[in-house]
């Protein structure tokens, strides 16, 4: 059952390594900077911000700060400090998306709620979000920090908007793609759109870039929900199912529900909405997604969304920070496999 | 079993009011900007906060701000928008306070999370926070995005510290009161502190504003805590003994314990870190902290802060403003009636 995308696997998998490269000797600041926020006096702080930061996520938003900062050719140091905002930023709501979903795992390993309590959660994503903001005043572009500042309020709206949607069988794509703008690629627009800003470039690149972030991070999230029903379980560090056990409305849901027959639907409202699951029900989902090629066309719409991504850094003359960005759009949309 | 505080009644009855009469015409703004700021497309998150917002808390810090920039001579608009982030910040922290505390009160109605659920109160308190720095912003002053954002990191250390030291009745009164300068007192400071900064005073004066919050801040916290084992509970909303069920160590347990025999240490570990609570435990506790002069003694250590407060404004000239917030310093204390 799992998902086989047609795609020329060496560009993708070379794609990510690419940016790292070129952002390598920034992000060892970023992580040195990443670490020393993350101390506190508070000995839990450090514990509990250290077990998810330290399990290591790809640092995908931070590294797309640094390149959009060097594409921008930014000469200052503002950029680690803002790459590392942004990743508290993401942390802080991976913390609260926890206590939110009420989630067992994080990244294969066992979410902090689990170990430390809800309370911890929140509480330590508040502390984060707090650092993130110091971060940014210490760098002193007020500039950026409308960006941040916005995206923050944003990405809290989608959360809201993803649990008022929940269980609903009836979301549309539209409302679908609503929710993952505002709570996942809010935050990939932000983190790209701080690189020329901090730079003071001409507002044409900084659209640009903002654009190049706002598409890759809704084919970001595509392919995230197509992996839920299909990816490999150990490198995503999550089961294959959990939205669906969760009653997650994710594209491939939408797609199914609205191709399907009349008690085909009645399979996913039963299954989603009212919570009552039986033995075989994923099995009978993920048939279901075949039979209507739900997952190929989930991420079908990822590849136009990389396409938009990859257009709006048109503007752009060549140059290997260029590269490296459009190489991370097939990064995303590779990770299909 | 009622608290008796030997205070000049009418002094502390007429306190807030003259800070009220004196700040009403820009808190007629704040609380308009408040009401726009709560606003957004995503129907459950007006709901929430105006839950909150609508129940009527005394908006105290937001008056504090204000005051501070009267008694600064600040001629310009920033201080609405400061004020306003102010009262963000602190409705975002009772929210998330409600989810780990697991209350079911707030302010003499249901908590917004019984109503919402936990998901609600994490995400819109999120919201809320990210208004907070939008505003501040705004205003477009780094030194208050400065000291509000180290306010933000400071006030989830308290909360965590709290967390970290609950149920541990061998707490000492200098770790209790590390968590309520921490928790309470920072954004009480921060709000006044946020005053002359926007006014760029010298540093004297913003220092002394900040010294006035953060003892005020104290003092505030000390009464609440002994009105939580007193007060009348129509007029603040929660019940008498909620802290005690929680398992919360306030400066009134810290005193019964300390000054208690061997056998009554023994109640308040097995009431307050075991807990197992048992019929009676509450009249035990209270009839122990009148034993001790537990109660009395928090709020003369109140009265300590207090004093200071009032100094530590000193060095300003007689003026309307300066009365108003020597006279909020009495009514914080004369609350516990």
């Amino acid at each position: 059952m799992g998902l086989v995308i047609p795609f020329d696997e060496k560009s993708s998998e070379s794609g990510l390594e690419r940016l790292a490269a070129l952002v390598a000797q920034d992000m060892n600041r970023v992580n040195q900077t990443i670490l020393a926020r993350t101390g506190s006096d508070v000995a839990m702080i450090p514990e509990v911000a250290k077990h998810l930061i330290s399990s290591g996520g790809k640092r995908l938003r931070p590294m797309l700060t640094l390149a959009a900062a060097g594409l921008s050719g930014y000469r200052g140091e503002g950029h680690v400090k803002l790459a590392a905002a942004v990743e508290f930023m993401h942390t802080a709501t991976l913390l609260h998306d926890d206590v939110v979903d009420q989630s067992d795992m994080r990244r294969g390993k066992l979410a902090a709620r689990m170990l430390w309590g809800n309370e911890a959660s929140v509480l330590v994503g508040d502390f984060l979000l707090g650092q993130a903001f110091r971060m940014m005043v210490e760098v002193g572009s007020l500039a950026c920090l409308d960006v941040l500042s916005v995206a923050a309020t944003v990405i809290a709206e989608g959360e809201v908007m993803q649990l008022s949607a929940a269980k609903d069988t009836q979301t549309t794509e539209d409302a679908y793609l609503a929710v993952i703008r505002a709570k996942t690629a809010e935050l990939f627009a932000a983190a790209c759109e701080v690189g020329p800003t901090v730079a003071t470039r001409p507002k044409a690149e900084i659209e640009a870039c903002r654009a190049y972030g706002m598409n890759l991070g809704i084919a970001f999230q595509l392919i995230d929900d197509a992996l839920d029903y299909g990816g490999q379980s150990a490198k995503l560090g999550k089961n294959v199912g959990d939205d669906f056990r969760e009653g997650k409305i994710t594209l491939p849901v939408v797609l199914s529900f609205r191709r399907g027959s009349e008690s085909e639907r009645a399979f996913w409202k039963r299954a989603l909405e009212e919570g009552q699951s039986a033995e075989g029900d994923l099995e009978n989902a993920l048939a279901l997604m075949k039979k209507h090629r739900a997952l190929e066309d989930t991420v079908e719409r990822a590849r136009h969304y990389g396409a938009m991504a990859r257009d709006a850094l048109g503007i752009f003359n060549d140059s290997p920070w260029k590269k490296a960005l459009l190489d991370a759009v097939d990064f995303c949309i590779g990770r299909a496999h």
